[in-house]
C-alpha cells in the first residue's frame, strides 16, 4: 500500500483491508509541503491495523521542478471553476513512479504479489501518472525489472499485481466508499499547503476537490 | 547521465562525450557498501567536465533484501568459474528502476531527451533490470508518466530516449572503448566490497569480471 495520509490513498487502504489482505505500508518523506500528511499516514495506518509501516526518506529537492518540493507558490482559488486546464503546478515530476519503484521493491522483498496506489484519473487528468495507460506500463515493466516478476513469468503468471481501486470514482464516490469502510475521514489530509499545525488551507486544488467530494455525497 | 563510479556507467559517459551531448551526472547514495564509489563517480564527472552532477541520498536499507545494502555477506570467490547461475545476492531490489526513475524525472526538469545508463546485458544476466526487454518496457512507461512524454506523443515523437551503449558489449570490448576515449580507468570504482580507503577486494563477482576484461583487452 502506497499511503500518503490524504483522502484518496487512505480510502484506497480501507478497501484492500476489506479484500483481507496482510498490510504493509509504504509513505514518503519527500520535502513536500505537507509533511503533516506524515502524521495523517500514521493515524490512519494504527486505525487499519497494519503489519508495517515504513517512511522512505526521499531527496525529490535536489531534483526540483515542482511547487511541491520548491519554493514556487502553491495555486489558491475561490472555486472550482477557477483551476486551470492542462498539468498544474503541483505535479511533481515522476513522483508516481517513484513511488511505484519504491513499493515494487518491498513488494520484491516482502514476497508480496499485490500493490495498491490510490490514483483517481477523473479529478486529476492533468496528472499523467495517474492514467490507466501509465499503470498498465508501469506493471509490464516491474515483472521484467524484479526476481519476482522473471520467475511468475516463467510459470506463465503476473508476478506483481498494481491495484488501482479508485481509478474510475468520482470523489463524492471515493467519500461514500470511506464512510461504508468506517474510515476515519476526519483524521485524513487532503491539503497541498497546510499550515505548520496541520490544518488545511480550504484554497488548494486538492482542499476544493474534497470539499465538493464531501458536500456531494 | 547515471553515473555509479565503476568501468561500466563511466565508460558510458565517455560515449556519451563523445557524441556532443551536455552531460548533466546522477548519482546515489543509497547505503551501499561501496561508497568509495561515490569519489570515483566524482572525479570521472570532473573528467568528463559535466554541467551538473548531483548525488541523490536514497534509503534502499528501509527495504533491504540485498548485500549490498544489509548485513548480508558479499559473495567472494577465487576465479570467474566458481560464480553461480541465476540472480546474485548482489541485486538490489528495483535498484535500476528506482535509479532509472530519478533519472527520468531529472530529465524532465532539465528539458533533456536522453538519459544514459551503463547497464550490460552479457556480464550480468543475472539481473533481470539489465536486460533489454525491461530498459525498453521503461521507456514506454516513462513516456506516460511525464509531462514530456505527454507533449511528445501528441506530436508522434519519443519524448525521452533512453540510451544503453553498452548493452551488447563483452567487457574487454568496453575496457578497449574506455582506452580509446581517454577514460581514466584507474579511477573508477567497480568492486561490492572495497576497503574504507577504496582499495577493491579483488574476489567479488564485479572485480573478477572486471580484471578479465582488462586482461583480455
Amino acid at each position: 500500500m502506497l499511503l500518503s495520509g490524504g483522502l484518496d490513498s487512505s480510502t484506497c487502504l480501507a478497501i484492500a483491508r476489506e479484500q483481507g489482505h496482510r498490510l504493509h505500508a509504504l509513505s514518503f518523506n519527500y520535502g513536500q509541503r505537507q509533511q503533516a500528511e506524515l502524521a495523517a499516514a500514521q493515524a490512519i495506518a494504527a486505525w487499519a491495523g497494519v503489519e508495517s509501516h515504513r517512511i522512505i526518506q526521499m531527496d525529490l529537492r535536489a531534483i526540483g521542478g515542482s511547487a511541491l518540493t520548491s519554493d514556487l507558490a502553491v495555486p489558491k482559488h475561490r472555486s472550482l471553476k477557477d483551476i486551470g486546464e492542462g498539468i498544474p503546478i503541483t505535479y511533481v515530476p515522476a513522483r508516481n513512479t517513484l513511488f511505484l519503484s519504491y513499493g515494487m521493491a518491498l513488494a520484491e522483498v516482502l514476497g508480496a504479489e499485490h500493490l495498491y496506489i490510490g490514483v483517481n484519473a477523473l479529478d486529476y487528468s492533468g496528472y499523467p501518472d495517474c492514467r490507466p495507460e501509465f499503470v498498465q506500463a508501469f506493471q509490464a515493466m516491474a515483472n521484467l525489472a524484479t526476481r519476482a516478476g522473471v520467475e511468475a513469468a516463467a510459470q506463465g503468471k503476473v508476478g506483481l499485481k498494481i491495484h488501482t481501486p479508485l481509478l474510475h470514482l468520482g470523489k463524492a464516490e471515493i467519500v461514500r466508499e470511506a464512510r461504508r469502510l468506517g474510515l476515519p475521514i476526519d483524521q485524513t489530509l487532503s491539503c497541498y499547503d497546510p499550515s505548520p499545525e496541520g490544518h488545511p488551507c480550504s484554497a488548494c486544488d486538492a482542499c476544493l476537490l474534497r470539499a465538493k467530494g464531501i458536500a456531494e455525497a
